[in-house]
């Protein structure tokens, strides 16, 4: 037998550059098990549709299963003419069990099998991505819970606008996650449907039970048209998008905690295990790890650029270009995986200095409650931030806060300014004025913390 | 009262190529209704909150009341100086109510109330998008039940491949589309969140009822972190991401019809109406409109790429980078609609012609169903598919079709062939063995269909 | 006559979605004088070539004359059947002259005149955009020489590294700019082709002196294949992938901006022009400036990704997927000369804090000098940087700076630490022994300004 | 000693998961021999400057010439501890030389360092990629000599437009290519300014001459500012956008290709050696390795995403996310040599079929010419050109064509159209009147040959 699933009209072989050029079996060698999965259940489907006979297909299960064995022990040996995994297991099918290897791919195309083992591997491992951001929403509940009390600088335009709980702050990271959980939770929904039985392009003619076929590989349901299953590649797509969003949050992360790690802020101290020094500053201590995390977000959707310009103006079923849908997947599946999981542990052993944030505190950040003290005394407030306004200003060519402001200073700018305007200065009560279902107050940070927890439970089950 | 809603505390104004820089006016005017029911509602909260004294209450109620009706009969008057269009309703307010506009503005920030807005611009156009999209799929039902039994060529690499049936091919769109009509839907799900009430960052001081708000405004809940609320804008990038995606697919239609609207191909005739002429060349006739259609899948994946880098490494809440989600948005809600009604009618309208796609068809495109004639007399799959290619290298050297070849050719190649062979070279017969499902014989394509126009009634109630 | 310079082969005129989807009058109406630049340059070439009579050569000079200025002084008047600029001027002409209009065309096409035009308007625009880099480098320039002296930390992983001069910082986005510069003068070379005469695609019948209209037209030289001429679009991409890497430079501008003026650093104050307030927060002083700035580039940047994807795979000369090239180029057009201008106020308006600089700066900043002292005393480097990491941590326990520490607490850790170590702490003296050309010693950083300016100087002549 | 170039300041390691995201040994291990030539320059400069002593110089010469001799000959071990190629190298010189080799890194810094190596790899590789262009050229070149008289329908939208030479459809394609050439040497010119000797960010303090330096590594000068030397990386996105176009050249040819080679069109047959088959279809012959380039564009232009996309925003001079930039550059300069090299070898091999292209001429195709012809009897373009678009339409409606219709039928529709009117319906003399510079005539074609020729020769010197 040639080692070509292919040959038979050819006079020539592939020129060596070709080949290489041709080749994936560097890449799709990670589908090995879902190739033998899938191929298993096409003989059972085939047998069952009278279409292999019942000893071609004891030996077909047999070898199948010496195959899926040597693969999970990892003493499968693969050979410079595999061309692809498709390839090196009937190859091997071959060595094994002889002839009837030729059996097991009747009715059936490289172009079905091949989207078969992709969204299989993806179904494999799609859950243990949900686990690992699930990780790190964990950790971000464990601080909100440690941390409760704490109170920071809340930015806008990072600029100080309020104070708040950084549990709150830690929160806000959990919700955008629990965004993306949601996210690859309908894509595992839209992902399942079996191909199986398209070929080529028109659809199998062997009559095989494709609802049955789909059920023992543990697929929802099955594809609804031939030359759309060969052809859609909208699952690879779909999954570097959602990876690509899952990145820009941890970019938002990753920014903020560099920021807050430096000098200037100082609101937090990385643990040693997840900094790095220089070659050449003696002193050095760099959050690596959160830089290298922002990072990711060019490679991520970088990723997703790819295929989506592979896939525009394809003209047929299947195209050789589809072959670029699975490096990138593999690649940003993996470095996911390792950001997470580092991630998770860096904000779970970091220390914050609650001094440090208490200090970068400034009066100025009460502006807004100081609006509201004059709003409750019947000021519009249009009007009243007006006049705030002008205390900030006032302060400021004084070279002081409006703390440091006399009474009279204030009155001076408005008479509804009267003595208990100072109690409305303090950080801890803005935090606490802010009560309503979402707000920084530490009642309605705790029952974002009990939504949380119940989020991540209802998971586990 | 000054025309932007700040600046008690500058002593300068902003340069004016800064405040061009800085104005959003010019594209966030499209939101002005939305603008006026936050604002309603707002209104409303803060009355029921105890915060808005009745008399402040029927006025602010009074002059959204009017805004409303001058935005609807295109009445309303930007000016100049409007910074954006919470500025301009604001400074309208005024205009028409006096003092008391200053009260609406209470506890709310443009952090949340754009955001709100935003989204319900987005919640108020998405089904009018996903009908665009399910009148497209309308056309191909329309053209799979009216071509139903025309035969084409199928092709894999655009090299012959199979014959299928021409409604199979439609069909196939009709699918590709049907996801993205789930992932609108689920978009629509994620994306009604109220955020009104998270004020600039840390909630609003006002003891509003944040639920009631989401309620009165259409929101199927509410947001549940303050901080996240205003940062969030997830929802641009995951509608311009579903949109890039229905480019790919539209590219590929387009492609498609291209190609075979060439005069090489000649499958297809445009209507003259969705086609344009030379300037030079007095016989052209173009397919313009597929062409501008898949040029749309650069400006979309543009708008997503544009998106997706502006919020990279954001380090605050809300940074004025944010001020770029509307413009790609709304250019591609725009560019969506048009290019969907256009392509559905291009469809709709456009000439079959059957006797160039049979043309087309040759004996070689039957090579797998000789492969499974062998099967079915005992040969293994694997050799019949090299006994299969060895006939059409005959065919090629003797410059004929594998039709051409006598009995006694095939028989040189192998024994197996026998005379029942050339029935195997039907076309209608290649189609007609297909019929799992999926599959592109008639009674499968005729369940698809079946199915499809339940999706699609089912949607209309 | 027809509205359109085509139509006698069909039957029916276009669907008028498909027309709007189709006309492209709104964008490229902006290269309206570009178009009748060319059009006399064709009108007389083709009088030149004895194709076109002396009398209607004369004609469609004055007429054109006439449409120029009314394009000039913005009377010119668009009608809603000009499909595009070409045929707005065509029909103009035809109004102005009469049946000779109808002699303008001959041997000329659409896609030759429309990158004829796209290739004048760059080259016309281009110097202005150049211009408006070096404004920004002049502010740099300027910065440098006037801040000269001062001294900031500077920064690696966003960590206190090494004091230098911020002189020597202004100076690191000139040079990054100055890349900017040559690559805009290396795109004007590789523009400068004059397509006209390449006719639709083979090629003009008319025998014309193209490199006559090349010089006529002020380009350096003709295109060398008429299906290349209409077919190549790569200097709509080449403008944006510059354009990008501008943006990527000022994004990085911009983000040091704003973090060097929040509350933390403190280090500068931008002027109250180039800042804006907060609708809910009196207190705000935001740099919208510089955050808009680094928005820009994901405008950019997906303007580029836009282009790439449209020209990806097409199958002809021209395809009408070309006609989206224009729109991204002159809106970054704009967007860069906008902010640009409004960066480089910005920059030379801002008010920096030398003491907060210097606050900032501490000892362990200079533990890579005191690592060079331990070298001049014979200890190999690598043990040097150990000895000194030895310190920063000692420090760190005894929660006090390096500066603090005694000679006692020194030598404990290595016998080579002197009295005269306490000298190797000084900032000043940190800068000053960096001499090196490119180094941030005063006199290197004079050397820059120096080059700079003189690379200014020889851009104006 | 430690097994990282740090840790002096450091209580615990790093975790062994964020060593394992921070390692880049993997990567960058490809510049083994540029970092050793850097440091062999660097020793010698230091030596120079009077920081190195004669002996400790000698004995790091012989250490680093070891070295490079075992990376050269493949014997270089790398270590699980090494966590990039400067760790590595040197780890391997204190095992080679002892405590010398502590000496190397004074005054240096991985910044400026790693930056000197990725250029000095550029350099020694542009030359490598720029004659794989060249290499395609010839091929076009080589195709244009031989395939010389040989007409081919030109398209415009797919659709037939005017005869043309194959050969001027050849070098259309080669001119691309010639732009590409010369944006590689451009970029060389940009990127050869020598980094070494800005250390960490700020300049070295020993006094290196860094002219010499740069001339010893072969640069033509050196960097003009120290911040900057460590900060850009415009060269890595650079060089993947001259990619990206490059591959967007590839894109259209392959376009071409494939849709030449279909059966429809049957313009080329590929040779066997750059084709594959099918699985399941026994017939057929794809055109895999012109699909896999035009899939390349994705991959490509994914990476100059990555790379942009890193770079927005960043704070500092280095940041660790810059780590990411050698990957997507090593990996598109891989691809794109072996598929220059492919294609390259395939355009040579492939058939022409001349009788296939002469039947796809539809007399259609010269309605310009006719037009002309028109034009030549004095009639105005416009008008004639609706003249020949009635001749087209009135053949459609007798379903021939134009070559068909009567000199009665033409009269009919206009009294100048004579019997000589045929001749002007010729392919031949449609391509031969097309003699302007660039045009399709074959006399324009050799001038294009010649000067093609010119350009390459030239490129070899």
């Amino acid at each position: 037998m040639s080692n070509k699933l292919w040959g038979g009209r050819f006079e020539k072989g592939p020129d060596q550059q070709a080949f290489d050029l041709n080749a994936s079996i560097s890449i799709d060698a990670r589908m090995a098990l879902q190739d033998v999965k899938g191929s298993i259940a096409w003989a059972n489907a085939t047998h069952q549709a009278g279409w292999l006979d019942d000893s071609a297909h004891q030996n077909l299960i047999h070898g199948l299963g010496l195959i899926q064995a040597e693969i999970s022990n990892q003493s499968f040996q693969f050979k410079p003419q595999d061309e692809d995994i498709h390839t090196a297991v009937e190859r091997r099918l071959y060595e094994t069990i002889g002839a009837d290897a030729g059996k097991l791919h009747i009715g059936r195309s490289r172009n079905d099998q091949v989207v078969t083992d992709f969204k299989l591997w993806l179904l494999d491992n799609i859950p243990s991505l949900i686990a690992a951001i699930q990780s790190l929403q964990t950790a971000f509940v464990h601080r909100g819970d440690k941390d409760l009390g704490v109170i920071m600088p809340g930015y806008t335009h990072l600029q100080p606008a309020q104070p708040i709980l950084i549990s709150h702050f830690w929160l806000a990271h959990f919700w955008a996650l629990q965004r993306d959980v949601e996210k690859f939770h309908f894509y595992h929904s839209q992902l399942s449907q079996c191909p199986l039985g398209a070929a080529a392009l028109a659809g199998t003619t062997v009559p095989v039970d494709r609802h049955a076929i789909a059920q023992a590989l543990g697929f929802q349901t099955i594809t609804a048209n031939s030359l759309d299953s060969v052809a859609n590649r909208d699952y690879a797509a779909d999954f570097l998008y959602y990876a690509s969003l899952l990145t820009i949050h941890l970019s938002k992360l990753a920014e903020q905690i560099i920021l807050f790690s430096t000098h200037e802020f100082g609101f937090l101290t990385l643990a040693d295990e997840f900094t790095t020094g220089s070659s050449l500053m003696p002193q050095k201590k760099n959050p690596d790890v959160f830089e290298l995390t922002r990072g990711k977000t060019g490679e991520t959707i970088g990723a997703l650029t790819n295929i989506l310009i592979t896939l525009k103006g394809l003209p047929s079923t299947y195209d050789k270009d589809l072959q670029g849908d699975k490096l990138p997947v593999f690649t940003t599946f993996d470095t996911l995986l390792l950001t997470l999981n580092v991630v998770a542990k860096a904000i779970t052993t970091l220390t914050i200095h609650p001094k440090k944030m208490l200090a970068s505190l400034s009066p100025e950040m009460m502006a807004t409650d100081l609006a509201d003290y004059l709003v409750l005394k019947g000021i519009p407030f249009r009007e009243a931030h007006e006049l705030v306004g002008k205390v900030v200003l006032q302060a400021q060519t004084q070279h002081c806060t409006i703390a440091d402001l006399t009474l009279a200073d204030y009155q001076a700018i408005s008479p509804s300014y009267q003595e208990d305007l100072f109690e409305w200065l303090s950080p801890q009560k803005s935090v606490e004025r802010r009560t309503v279902p979402g707000g920084t107050a530490t009642q309605s940070v705790q029952q974002q913390l009990t939504q949380a927890k119940q989020l991540l439970n209802h998971s586990e089950k």
